[in-house]
């Protein structure tokens, strides 16, 4: 019998406490034994919850048990979050967690406290919710160097997005209708302004430097919050989708980028048609090529999902198992490009007629027109750095633009 | 520095040597130490190959040295290789191996053999090509009973009939094409009558059972040698494509099924949209619901990309890391249902002005028109047991039918 304790009884630790119920002869095949949750801790108590029984407020009978090895940390934030993963890593404990706000912020800390003292911090849920996307990134894709991610990793502004463009409604609607239907949170700030996705860049990039830390706060972002109906149907007119896209580009021998911002997404990519909450991770790998990561990137059973697969490997490769390579503080000045030499495709949309215009302002690009009507013209500019592009766009009347993804 | 050997230097053995010398850095990051490929056994020369001064012919010295801890298999087929993996895994020799056919053979016996020999027999080349799709079923996955299983596992077949869709090919014509293009073999027998995509589905379907085998023989199989440009055309008018599917089923409490058949996809499904040599898997697990992988299938440098991938994890986790599950021989009689119990939807064609035809003879059911003008009609029939479709499709004049995927 395998015990491990949930801190934290919200929507994802109930979820982990159902999922191991519910599922229980499968995980006991899987693990050779019974997986039993000890206790909740919490400091509500759930008196109608199937599980009251294993609700305790004192944090001490947790960490203090012998017989937990495993803590799923569900709490959320970085703060109480944080002082008791310390705690259980302390006390030779693996934790396992959906928490990228945690795992972006200290993971470089937490990892290397959990390897001083033999035991796992595992975040496979942390990003695309029950989606694989940690392991296989780092186990599966080892032998190759990952040469670019983009990841609609925010089921939140997909489905406010999506919204918007299947029934016409404008942002503040759209957001709204989320928030009714509990896909998004009253305050939405972190959802709808990329923080949340920068959380998540930050723990993909990071594994794909090999452990070389990129801080959330280094990389660009930009949320939905301006995004109007005119530019998805601007979008959809080119025969595109707006997404909002969370990207690190490496190319071989450059400086790895990374920032988060709306995007014009072809068709052609299978991405553009991941609609609704789900989420889907494109990884390129100079091996590999393309491959692409879909599914449910939030939700309380789907992220608990991942969550107990986390806890079933720290359970089987109990103080021996590193879930990814650990992370370190690079000794670099900046480990990515500042966003403004970051290189580029971009739209360049402006009212009729204007596409001499457009082709003059930015002549000494690559441009392919995709647009030129009664209601606007749109020309592609391929491959420019970020800081050329306001500068060159202020000689054409009334121009805007937008980030591309062919 | 850790060494193997490659067996087989065929279009994938010398894609892992290449991998290997491609990325040797990021390798050896991630392994800690250098990776070095100390033999390649092939019965030819290569003396214009890099390689070359690698190249043995003697197989004693390869299984003979004990500092080799790791076999690449990449012979093929259930002879040569099957006799060759055994010798190595009794020697206590890690074999990693993208050997579709032999692992759904003897896959049993290889894993019994190294699990007496504490070592490892690794396969996630072995489906999907480059995409992480064994790991993830097994690992990421662990806490979910997979319910479904519905992959586009063969390239050769999906370029064919993606072609004919694109340059409306006859079903010669565009196998003529992948020939002439290197997408099919001279005898492309196992890939064209789906045998291929049997053996790979015996392998995810065993993965999804815990390790119950299913015997690749025991899967009924219908390639796409019998497709024609017409049902491809009636596919698109109906919103949909075709599709070679590899299919497993397991609703609760239910027996499994399995069988690899040409399929009508819904384009609501993205895996209607993954065309050409890509490959995609759409899992669904009863907490995660579904997920979906997609990438190339095949192809030199994305199938070596995954074979290097076990072979860090092999060298990394030496002597104790069960890749997956150990399979075994199921005391039940017939594991899966017999084709005939499966029960399916499935679209019914027939002449013009048939509908109400179609519809009485199926009356039982549940069904949907989807089509109705003067080239054809067709209804789709939900939740029909195969063995009942013939005779109940005798009744129609001219009436064909094809499995449907909503």
């Amino acid at each position: 019998m395998k015990k491990i304790a949930i801190i934290g009884f919200g929507v994802v630790g109930s979820g982990v406490a159902e999922v191991i119920e519910m599922n229980k002869d499968k995980i006991k095949d899987h693990l050779g034994e019974a997986l039993e949750v000890k206790y909740i801790l919490d400091i509500r108590d759930f008196p109608d919850s199937p599980f009251a029984d294993k609700i305790v407020h004192d944090a001490d009978t947790v960490f203090g048990d012998e017989e937990v090895s495993i803590v799923v940390e569900t709490i959320g934030g970085a703060k109480i979050a944080y002082e008791y993963t310390k705690r259980a890593l302390s006390a030779g404990k693996s934790v396992v967690t959906s928490n990228k706000e945690l795992v972006s912020t200290h993971g470089v800390e937490l990892m290397q406290l959990a390897d001083d003292n033999s035991c796992g911090y595992l975040f496979e849920a942390a990003v695309g919710g029950g989606i694989p996307i940690i392991r296989p990134l780092h186990r599966c894709l080892a032998a190759n160097q990952i040469m670019r991610i983009a990841g609609i990793v925010n089921g939140t502004t997909n489905y406010i997005l999506s919204n918007m463009r299947s029934k016409g409604l404008s942002y503040d609607e759209a957001l709204k209708q989320a928030q009714a239907n509990g896909y998004a949170e009253a305050n939405p700030t972190a959802d709808v302004e990329g923080i949340d996705a920068q959380r998540k860049l930050s723990i993909l990039s990071t594994i794909a430097l090999s452990g070389e830390y990129v801080a959330p706060g280094t990389i660009n972002t930009t949320g939905i919050s301006s995004v109007t109906l005119d530019d998805i149907e601007f979008a959809e007119k080119l025969g595109c989708s707006l997404k909002l896209l969370a990207v690190f580009t490496h190319p071989m021998f450059q400086k790895p980028a990374c920032f988060v911002a709306p995007h014009i997404v072809s068709k052609k990519q299978l991405i553009a048609s991941v609609d609704d909450v789900f989420n889907a991770i494109l990884v390129e790998g100079n091996a590999l090529g393309e491959s692409m990561f879909y599914g449910q990137g939030a939700g309380k059973l789907p992220t608990a999902s991942a969550v107990v697969g986390d806890v079933l490997d720290a359970a089987l490769h109990e103080k021996r198992d590193a879930h990814v390579k650990k992370w370190y503080v690079s000794e670099k000045d900046e480990v990515i490009l500042p966003y403004e030499e970051i290189v580029t495709d971009i739209i360049v949309k402006a009212a009729p007629s204007n596409v001499d215009s457009i082709k003059n302002a930015f002549g000494e690009y690559e441009t392919e027109t995709v647009l030129d009507d009664s209601s606007a013209c749109a020309v592609i500019v391929k491959g420019i750095m970020h800081k050329e592009i306001d500068n060159l766009l202020s000689s054409v009347v009334g121009a805007s633009w937008f980030h591309y993804m062919a």
